[in-house]
């Protein structure tokens, strides 16, 4: 069985994200959505939330699990045996931070590959920070995040959009 | 069962190709390596050379076959029952035609992704125009094309050094 | 009144060059497209055709005419009065060569201004020689071209696909 | 009447600013530079000093004004009925940000275009940061902001150079 | 005699930098490591201890000394009567940065030049800053710093993982 | 004594090859122009007058030497006793396929090292090809050659304007 991990930050997740979760579920037999936990940053939703919301999204994949790390990805790999982590590449501004991470991976665990997938062009210009700014300014983000979370991302970071 | 289809001109395969080749064999259940018949260009190694070649490098890869194909590649991944088409990035230059490509091949096959592996770092600089210049210059191409089929290549290539 | 010319080989115009011929027919007041013709290639519909094609494609777009020139771009927006030349940018490949001949341009005629438009990113990954390359194949171009010259393409291109 | 805007943080102005200042006022009936108000960030100048700067070195262009907005900016392009939104281009790591920009802009507000002008070369090094970094080392900022601002900017930024 | 400068922060020295070191000794007569003091970030190691590293890791390089400066390079350079300022690109994301930098300084000083080292490529995933991640999440520095420093290196940034 | 090659077709010299040797001549102690015999390419100019122009144009160079080679550039690098190639950068574009010249370089001569200078802005956009191109659509050149054989390379390749 081939498993692969699809680690990010998911804060939160966005249709760019689930248009890679649902085209790397038909590569491989399993994928595991690994949301990130960095202590070091302040994120918008809790670990919690954002598993709920990538479980709410992907709920019709059957192959699809959300799981939660901290530390090294490859350590996290390891742990669920995967073969592969997947990455989607926005950007040629993205490549060489790929290509690097993919790097530092791979002299860390040589048997683990990292599998990248361009992100379709209609979502190429969405990211988690700019569905928190469109949010911040009052804009709509209809579309910009899997339908069954809209209103729930809309609702938490409009009332932090004065503040933060 | 997941099926992937490898593409390219292998002429000749080089030791950039055969890292692909061999690291896509572990993520997919089965591997076709498919030589592309462009009668429009002129190769230096015919198509069956070109399919003998890679035979021999991957003889102890038992998940991975070779094949040939001219026209369009999604109609021969159809044909194949391929779920993905692999290509290796090989630097930035890359990244555009290779997104151009995927999202062309997506446009006439949506059923079919394109699966991207970044070349690894020893191997980013050789293509096989560089291994037909290094030979006809007379420099020593050993290493960047594998083992076994060096010396074919060399012999080949060394010759017509001076005509074309 | 603020003119500006569109040069390029349009060979043939495709559903790229049109969405930034609308879109520079609504900035200037005038747009002359300024059909190239480089006597050292040998393109696959005569001047004239690649005129109509546009004619006959932007029919519904009043303040847009269609023109040919030969020899040096400024040259020939000095002819037309013109106070802009608008240039389409589909992806980072395209930046450097645009900047250069930008920058050989106003070195020739500093009154005169490149314009950039990002071509839309359903367009980006369009050009002549994909339209071409795609009709050699067999392949459908139905809305890479405008729908009123698709049929006229697809017959040309198609019979030369086994000579060229 | 064509109308355009020019929106962006002129923390101070540059030279390089000013030149898609006059040549953008050439190609437009009229252009607003619009100074963005972001609450989230201390700039050097307040937005009233900034707008008074760029008044003093646009003064001898008739056909510009001096705007200042929060928030999104199709929302201020709208309020001024501007036809299309200046951005100028300096290098190829720009590119993708303002790609993005764009498309985003474009979705929320279809009737608006993004122009783009390639920065000259002599003036594509210069931002505002690399302005008030030579001022805060000391180094002469003569010919990198219009000359009218230099000993205004200078005074004010050699100042802070130990504070900040 | 030809005298050249290398600037950085050097938050440690890695094995990157190493590459670079050594290459450009064997270049220029006489090259001289220069550690940037900068007061407005906090570094990892003091200024000495950078220094002191450096010294350590390039001790059978006879021509190569260590110093220390703050503010403008072109000052520093001038005061070490250099002829030229050596620089490691180490991929294309570095490229534009430091084409600005180069231009700056020989705007400030024409005499002075900028020459360019590739990183080689086992190296080019390498910086301080993958250096301390790896070091703070565990992981094992061995080969991304030099050999006589890899201990304390780790020692001192493992004890500060989860405190920063 | 530290002596550099700088190879190229120089076809013919541009100014910005000048900026290159000028600038290299003063780093190193002996720079030796290297006109690189094609013999798959037809240049417009021989070697012998490729050569005699850039001898014309660098007269006032005295540690300035011209040759000629055919081949690997690493053989005629040991041949002159060379430390390094010398290499210009002028566009982002450039980046790749001179880091990899200089990782094959480096492959067959690890004791060659590359050293790149970043073409000055001004001259950034000037090639060989440019400078050919103007000519023929009888554009002037004068600024992108050096002064003293503007007129041989005008002469020669307006003439063939019509034919090429």
């Amino acid at each position: 069985m081939k498993i692969a991990i699809y680690p990010g930050s998911f804060d939160p997740v966005t249709s760019g994200h689930m248009d890679i979760i649902q085209r790397s579920s038909r590569i491989f037999d399993k994928l595991i959505v690994a949301v990130l936990e960095n202590k070091r940053k302040t994120p918008s939703f809790t670990v919690e939330e954002r598993m709920e919301m990538i479980r709410k999204a992907s709920a019709d994949l059957p192959n699809v699990e959300v799981g939660t790390f901290s530390g090294l990805t490859v350590d996290y790999a390891r742990l669920c045996n995967a073969n592969a982590i997947v990455r989607g590449l926005r950007a040629i501004s993205d490549f060489e931070s790929e290509l690097a991470m993919a790097a530092m991976n791979k002299r860390m665990a040589p048997e683990l590959d990292t599998v990248i997938l361009f992100t379709s062009s209609e979502w190429s210009f969405i990211s988690s920070s700019v569905v928190k700014e469109m949010c911040s300014f009052g804009g709509d983000i209809h579309g910009l995040v899997p339908d069954c979370i809209a209103e729930e991302v809309q609702n938490k970071l409009q009332g932090c959009g004065g503040i933060k």
